[in-house]
Parts: C-alpha cells; sequence; structure tokens
C-alpha cells in the first residue's frame, strides 16, 4: 500500500469533522485520550476547547451544534464519557448532532481483558458503549481497518437523524495508519419518490381546499435546519405562522405573519383561536409533548393537519413513510391557496409600553424590558425555569438565534451552551437567561467563557431558589427542598478568573439603568434581577398552576 | 385488606432504608421526585440532603456510603439519575452499595407512552433504567404490588455485592398504600458448607507449611467491612501485614504488625522484597489492576497465594466458589503458624524530620509535613492526581477513615465525597486533599458544605494544571490542554456563602504556619499549597513516568 497517500486514524477523523464545518472540538482530557488531543494540537483547520468538566463539555457541543449545525466532543473512556452522558441523552431527545469521541485503553489491553483504571473492573470494555446505543443514533469501535466506513457511517447518521453518535477509539490506534483503502459509501437518507408524489397529490388538495390554512412550526424545523424553506413556503402561500413553545426560534418572528405562539390553555387565546380553526394546519417537525402543548389542552385533530416530520408525513389519516421533510415543503412552497380572510393583528404578550414609574421587578414588567433589549442577530438561551415559559411569549427581533432545551430541560445546560455558543460566533452578542437555581448546577463553565475571553451576558434571575418547582408542586406546601444557597456573583466572576462585571437590579429603573451600562460593557456581565417575591412569575407559569390544581 | 396496617411505597422504601442505618438520603429534586421528597420531609427519621447537582449528589453519597456502609441517592427521571450516572458506575468499580432511587412519570403517563419531557420522546420510559442496569447490580421498577419484594432484593444485592442498585418509581405510585402482603423473601449470599470445609483444609495446610506467610490487603477488605476480620487476623497470627495502594485504609497502619504499601517496582523495595519472597501471602480482597499493581510491576506466583474474595477463595490453582470472605478470615483467625524469622524493622517513606529551614514547597517537603498534621480518628479524602500516590505512601495514624477512588480514579469525586462523608461523620474533622485541576470539576458542592455547616480542611495542591497528566503523557512536550484557568479560592468561598477562610503557602515554614492556625480555626478552610515548579512530584509518580517512556 503507499504509505504516502494513507492517513493515521486520527487525522482521518479530523478531516473527517472538519469537512462537516466542524472548527472546534469541546471536551476535558484524560490519559485514554492523550493520542486524541495530541493530534489534535497538531491539527491547525482545529481547536481543542477544553471545558472545566465533561458534562459542561456535552452541553458547550450542544450549544455549539446549535449554531454550526453540528459539532464534537472528545472525553476520556468510562469516567469522562459518563459524565456527559446526561448532555448526550439531550442532544439526542432535541435533536442535536453531537459526535461523541471517546478515548478508550489500548487496543490489547482491551484484547487481554485487563483490569485497568476507568473500568468496572470486570474486563468488559462494551459496557459503556452499550449504554450510549441507547441514546445514540449510531455507535462504534472505529479501528485503522473500518475507519473509513465507520467514521463516514456516523457522521451520516448523526446527520440523517440530527442525533449524537458515538466513536470509541483506542488510545494506541489513533496514530496507526488507516488500513482500509476504501469506505463502504453511505447512502444518505433519501425520499422515496411514488410515495413523494402520493403524498404531494394529497397535501395539495388538502391545500388548495382549505380557506383557512396556517403554518405551525415546532422544535424539528430548527435541528433539521428547515427554518430557510420554512421562510420561503410563508412568503410564497402568504399564510399566518404561528410557532409551539418547543419550536420557539425557528420563524422569523418580526414578520407580519407571525402570529405568536400556539400553546393551547396557557397561552395566547387568539393564537389558539387562529390554530384551532385553521381548516388546515401544516405542521412542520411537530413534537406532541407535555410543555410543549400546555398539558395537552392544545389539540389539533387530525383531520386538520398535514403532519411534516422529518422522515414522514402524514395528511389527515395516511401516513406517507420515507419522504424527507425538506422535499415535502420544497413543493409545498409552490402550491396555490386560496385564503378568503385576512386576519385582524394579534396583540404579543409583552407588546405594552415599557413601564416607567420605578416599580419593584415583576414578571409583568421585567420581560417587556427585557423583550425590548434583545437585539436583531443577538444569540439568546434560555434555560429551564420560569424564564423557559417566560421568554417563550417574548417577540424576538429578526436574526435572533434562539436556544433552549424544550423537551429535554435539563437544568444547568444553558450556562455551558452559552460558552459553546460564544465560542462558535464570536462576534455575535451573546445573552443568557438563566436562574439562580439552574445556575448552580454547572457554573464553573463562567471561567472557560473568561479563559476563552468570551463575553456573554448573563440574566440570572435571582427569586431565592427553584421557583418553577414551587409552582409545579401543587400537593404540599413546605418545600425547603426548593430552597438554595445564596450566591454572591461579585464574587464568583473575581474566583473564576476575573476581568467581567456583575451588576444588580431590583427595581424597574434600577434595570433600565444597568442595562444602558452592560450594552457599552466590553467584557463578560453577569445582570442580576432580583424579584421581591420568590413566587412572582410569568402568566404561563400561574397557568400551569392552575391546570396541575386541577388535575 | 387492614388499612391500618398498611404503608404507601413511599413509607415502605423509607423505613427500609432507615433499618440499614441510612439517616440521610442525597439528591436533587425535579417534578418527578416531588411524592418521593414530600414523604421523605414528613419521614423525621431521615434528612434530605440537598446536592448543588446530581453528579456531586452521587458522590456525596458514596462518600456517606464509604463511611457508613450504604446510601441513598434520589434524583429525578432522565436529567437527574443520567447526570450521576458516572458517580454511580464508580460505586460499581469501588464497591460502594448506594440506593439510586428515581422519581418517574406517573404510571398511566408511562402506559400510554406519552411524550413527556425528560424522555427521548419515544414512549420508551425504560432507556434509562437499561443503561443503569449495566452498572448497577440490579435494577427494578418497583410498583405497590410488587414493593416489599423488590425494595428487599435491591437492598440485599446492594449488600451482598457492595455495588449500586437502581430503584424506579413513578411518581403517582410514591403515595399508594402497597398491596403485596408479604415479601417473597430474599436469602442473602451464603457460604457453602461443604465446599468451605475443603478451601479451610487446603488454607490451613498452605499456612502450617509456611515459614514467611504475610497478610496483603485490598480494596474489598473495606468495601466488604472486613477491617475488624483482618485486625483480629492480624493479631493471632502475628504475621507482617501489607497493604496494595487501592486498599489503602483497610487496615491499621499504626500497628507494629504492618510493613507498608506494596506497589511493585514504584513504591518500598523493601516492601516488595518482603511480599514477593513470602511463601505464603494471605491476600484479601484483591484487584488486580494497572494502577493498583504499579503497572502489573508487582506479581505475585499463585503458588504463594491465598486468594480471598468476597465471594471465593482461590488457594495456589484451586478455586473453591460460594465462599464468603467473612467466613474464611474467621477461621483464619484460628490457624496456628510457625514464622521463624523476626523481620528487621521497615522504613516508611515519609519517616524523616520535618523541614526546619524555610524551602519551598515540593514534594520531598511538603508530603512529611501533611502526614504529621493528620491525627487519629480524622477522615482523609484524598482526590486522583499526584495526591492519590503522594498520599498512598504517607502512613496514617489509628482510627483514620482513608477514602479514595482507586480503580475508577474520577476526578472531582473527592471535593463531593468530601461533603457526603462530613454529612455521615459531623463530628470528625475531615481533611481534604485535591489538585487544582480536580476542583474545578464540582467545585460548587463547597457551597453545599456551607450551607449545611460543614467544615472540612481542604488542601488544594496549586502546581498550575494537571500535573499527573504531564507526567503519564510520554509521547509530546507541549500539552496546552493539561493547562487550567487560575482560580482566587478567597472570592470562590465567599462567593459560594462566606464565613469560611483561605490560607496559602509557598514555603515549609508557611505551611507549618497556616497548619497550625487552621488546627484552632472552627470553619470550612481551603489551605492552598502552591509549588513553584507544576513538575514537581512525589517520587512515586516520576517513577510511574519513567515506566511509560520505556513502555
Ligand atoms: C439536571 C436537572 N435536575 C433537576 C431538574 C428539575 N428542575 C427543573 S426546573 C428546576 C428549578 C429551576 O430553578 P431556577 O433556575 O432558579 O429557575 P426559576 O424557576 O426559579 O426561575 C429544577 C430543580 C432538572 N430539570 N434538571
Ligand atoms: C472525570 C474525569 N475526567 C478526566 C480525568 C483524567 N484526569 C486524571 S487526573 C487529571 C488531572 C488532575 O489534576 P490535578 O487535580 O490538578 O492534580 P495534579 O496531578 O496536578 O496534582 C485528569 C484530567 C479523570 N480522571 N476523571
Amino acid at each position: 500500500m503507499d504509505r504516502a497517500n494513507q492517513q493515521t486514524v486520527g487525522d482521518y477523523l479530523y478531516e473527517s469533522l472538519y469537512k462537516e464545518g466542524i472548527r472546534d472540538v469541546f471536551g476535558v482530557p484524560g490519559d485514554y485520550n492523550f493520542a486524541l488531543l495530541d493530534t489534535l494540537e497538531r491539527t491547525d483547520s482545529l481547536r481543542f476547547i477544553h471545558n472545566r468538566n465533561e458534562l459542561n463539555a456535552g452541553y458547550a457541543a450542544d450549544g455549539y451544534a446549535r449554531l454550526h449545525g453540528i459539532s464534537a466532543l472528545i472525553t476520556t473512556f468510562g469516567v469522562g464519557e459518563l459524565s456527559a452522558a446526561n448532555a448526550i441523552a439531550g442532544a439526542n431527545c432535541e435533536n442535536i448532532p453531537i459526535i461523541h469521541i471517546v478515548g478508550a485503553p489500548d487496543y490489547d489491553k482491551q484484547e487481554k481483558g485487563l483490569h485497568v483504571h476507568h473500568t468496572l473492573m470486570n474486563g468488559d470494555f462494551h459496557v459503556f458503549k452499550r449504554m450510549f446505543t441507547e441514546i445514540s443514533a449510531y455507535s462504534t469501535v472505529v479501528t485503522p481497518s473500518n475507519a473509513k466506513t465507520e467514521v463516514e457511517k456516523a457522521i451520516q447518521m448523526a446527520k440523517d437523524y440530527q442525533k449524537p453518535v458515538y466513536i470509541m477509539v483506542a488510545d494506541d490506534h489513533v496514530n496507526e495508519l488507516v488500513t482500509e483503502k476504501d469506505g463502504e459509501g453511505i447512502v444518505p437518507f433519501e425520499t422515496d419518490k411514488e410515495t413523494f408524489a402520493q403524498a404531494m397529490r394529497h397535501i395539495e388538495k388538502k391545500v388548495s381546499d382549505s380557506k383557512k390554512p396556517i403554518l405551525l412550526v415546532d422544535t424539528k424545523v430548527k435541528s433539521f435546519e428547515l427554518e430557510q424553506l420554512i421562510q420561503k413556503v410563508t412568503e410564497s402561500l402568504r399564510i399566518p405562522v404561528a410557532s409551539m413553545v418547543y419550536g420557539k426560534g425557528s420563524v422569523d418572528e418580526s414578520s407580519d405573519q407571525y402570529i405568536g405562539m400556539y400553546a393551547g390553555n396557557f397561552g395566547s387565546h387568539e393564537v389558539r383561536d387562529r390554530v384551532e380553526h385553521a381548516d388546515c394546519v401544516i405542521g412542520v417537525g411537530l413534537v406532541w409533548a407535555d410543555t410543549n402543548t400546555a398539558n395537552y389542552t392544545a389539540s389539533l385533530r387530525k383531520e386538520q393537519l398535514i403532519d411534516i416530520q422529518p422522515h414522514y408525513v402524514r395528511v389527515e389519516h395516511a401516513t406517507y413513510e420515507n419522504v424527507k421533510a425538506s422535499d415535502v415543503l420544497k413543493e409545498v412552497g409552490t402550491l396555490e391557496t386560496s385564503i378568503d380572510t385576512v386576519a385582524s393583528p394579534i396583540t404579543f404578550p409583552y407588546a405594552t409600553a415599557l413601564e416607567t414609574e420605578d416599580k419593584a421587578l415583576r414578571a409583568s414588567n421585567y420581560y417587556p424590558i427585557l423583550q425590548d433589549f434583545i437585539q436583531e442577530e443577538d444569540i439568546v438561551i434560555v434555560e429551564t425555569g420560569t424564564f423557559f415559559y417566560g421568554m417563550s411569549q417574548a417577540r424576538m427581533k429578526k436574526g435572533v438565534s434562539y436556544l433552549k432545551q424544550g423537551g429535554w430541560q435539563s437544568i444547568g445546560f444553558a450556562t455551558a451552551a452559552t460558552f459553546g455558543a460564544s465560542i462558535a460566533e464570536p462576534n455575535r452578542r451573546t445573552l443568557l437567561f438563566t436562574g439562580d437555581g439552574s445556575m448552580q448546577l454547572t457554573v464553573q463553565e463562567i471561567s472557560s467563557m473568561l479563559y476563552y475571553d468570551c463575553k456573554p451576558i448573563i440574566f440570572v434571575l435571582n427569586n431565592a431558589g427553584y421557583t418553577i418547582e414551587r409552582y409545579l408542586n401543587t400537593e404540599t406546601k413546605e418545600q425547603v427542598y426548593n430552597d438554595i444557597p445564596t450566591w454572591n456573583y461579585s464574587s464568583l466572576l473575581e474566583g473564576f478568573g476575573g476581568g467581567a462585571k456583575h451588576v444588580k437590579a431590583k427595581t424597574t429603573a434600577e434595570l433600565q439603568h444597568v442595562l444602558r451600562q452592560v450594552e457599552k460593557d466590553d467584557c463578560l456581565c453577569v445582570v442580576e434581577i432580583i424579584v421581591d417575591d420568590p413566587m412572582d412569575a410569568p402568566d404561563y407559569v400561574k397557568q400551569i398552576r392552575a391546570f396541575k390544581k386541577e388535575e
């Protein structure tokens, strides 16, 4: 074989990541990934980003992928990879493709079944791989003799299903030359032509029969990168667009056609009426989950619905398998509609004038202020907690990237994802909205932000604990477990490296004042929003509680 | 059925934990464990300890179990449990029984296969259970109709195998009455009498033939609570005792019969000679792992060895299955020996006089100082890193509890385990020895310590990064990935709640001075040991590197 044309397993792997647009690889070192990291250090086109722990690294990779389309994560065997399990399961739930590469013990040690550190001391080197198989679209052990096929396959599966994949590679295989000549050649997921034709005939009839069609977008629009097609469909069909809560960020909310969030009984009644009375709902990437449907109070009849999913479409009662959403949307963009009503303009939840009197901060007055503060092209990252629901109702300006975990809702995610987002898009302004409770789980990633000179603006809602949990538990009164230690963010920022700023606001005037300040600051800023009532919460959260109480 | 005699599933579960000696339950709240936590709050005999995140909670539970014999952990479905996966796998590797209780979505939601938050949105509610089955001795879903059998079985398995077990319970089942009348009745693991008799005949012959027997203890002595039996065997047989590195803490190191650590080529040559030339090595709970055997340079011949394991014993070439270590040790304590040599006394590594001149801190001078500082009955917790090897060579005084992860070696463990240990034994002095690198992974647990008024002394070795990793990677020179951000611990302590103290030492005199101070302080103290050479390390670590270079 011609040695000159050959690459090592490590080089081949990194070249493959590079081809997908990956420029930064997140992770934490360990002695089983030395060869991976040494190769990475030599690879000029990729940068290793060192996180404070592996869970945070997984979250950061997730945040990066939400902006770059795909990302990579390197952990060490056992201790490292398992620390990231929650982040990988989250990426699975949320349809985020992360290439998770695990550096494993030398191959001969595995062959011999040695009891080495970071194993269960039972000679089984596939335990953790089996665990990850449960939460990955694909999992594999890459070796010199299968590298081409397996790396290609893993990446293709990550893209086809927009889910994480798992690649284990023995430390001593990384520097070996790839011996496999050509990969098997992986066929990406493709639309079945005949099914597609029939589906489109059905869709066309449904759309042309309809007088009051509406487009309803959800989370998979974003993960399957359908935003531009949605934009085109909206423009050509000239129909109103609503979004589900998980779908926030997949449609241009500044557009005239955007009518707001559809969230059953908890959200805007105007939007609910329009969606539920539409005679044709073109749903794209819908996930019918409890926290997306206002506890299933959102409800669509099959007769109304064209349910466009990544790999199939259901029209009324007919399911057409093996049909790609992108192909369907391209065609839908060319259809004719016959809308007969010009809908009256809609009122948006925070469209009230900003508070001019100086008042204690509460959801009713700070959300409009925050909505106003968010600018075009900002990256907005929202944590699970009261902010998740409150911010879902804020109207975003053009070009805003809106990141959150809809279905997985793991607290701590947003802080570390903010680091990943800042690495992905260093030139855009990044805003994090998190709670004092959630902040505590992954706070050390602020140190990574400072280390890598990231300058997000971090809003921490100080409401003295887990407020959302106090709302969700309607059974008992005293829930001391929802209390948390009080933190001093100025000191923490200093402790994590310094050069950052912490400001607080207790009133509307203070908040408006500090926002004018931080807008000018060229450093990482923590803006602490202090509310005087720990049970203060946006209307949406109050609706959830009322519903739970009745349940 | 007689309602008055019945208990709810939650009450039954907690009563079972209480019977095992558990008094504190670690965890993080989530909406799927509300019923579990509400019941716990009502249970006066148990206390809920709220951690800053679930990985830390798992580690804390591990630390608690190392002192109390067993512990419990509550997490919420998906996001919570998976965050703790690394801690559970660690407890599996290290033989620590943790009862991991996961609050799951309501049973009817599971039955219907609803897509609810914290799932993979595929209707599968057993994905995470399957993952934990890989790393638990037992896993089960507890319901009103199986609670007695299943809780009993889970706890018995945890005790028989000294490993974590997994209990999933639907939130709405917690408050339901147990309908199962009697549990199936679980038979604990028991010794097979005939095998035992034959094994003992073999052992007796081996011991009585021997002129130079030695006792060699390892990690499973502690996890299977064999310390007292070991103590008795030592006293009655009057033979020398050595320990493996993982076994540190399972034998009284202040005893005259204790000769030190057996660590092949990296440790004391005197100890190696004595162990390897013994004509009968009574090994107890040995784990023949890379980092326990100085990369397999430690080596025993089968002909020498009586290999007493928790559930079997091997004498020379014969394996006797289903024989409990405790039964074997009881009998061994009654045997006669005919030792013919009085061994010369041994030199211990840090038995040098303390530095009197004021010198920059280095391993050669600070280890003796630290050894001297550790008092009888202290709890000593040592993190993976250079401290792991360096401290393994320090001689502990009587009654010291020594906690570390031998085989799993997950960094960040020790900080959170220190919290668990402080909760388990509030009246004993707790000392943590960790590195600046490891500290960063789980640092927020210091806030829990402050919140619960724990006052450990925390030694942080500031050697500007991952020094052990710099030693282990012999392939490359520049390893920027082994650098870390510099932290200011004074500010961090303030940020996490305050009321704590941070002192630094750069020289031997400074260290001795601050140690005299902190000895008197009644608060959590961080003692930062600053070395001027980032490559300073104990001799043991230098030996590892030399070995790796030759490999
Ligand atoms: C990893 C993880 N652990 C626990 C939970 C359960 N949980 C959901 S929201 C929440 C509290 C969030 O509190 P905070 O961030 O202060 O926001 P608030 O609701 O007070 O605005 C908790 C504990 C979770 N979602 N993820
Ligand atoms: C969770 C986890 N991630 C990564 C590793 C790999 N690892 C082992 S030791 C170590 C560095 C420890 O550095 P430090 O705590 O500063 O101790 P030092 O060796 O410098 O004394 C790392 C990253 C690990 N063991 N566990």
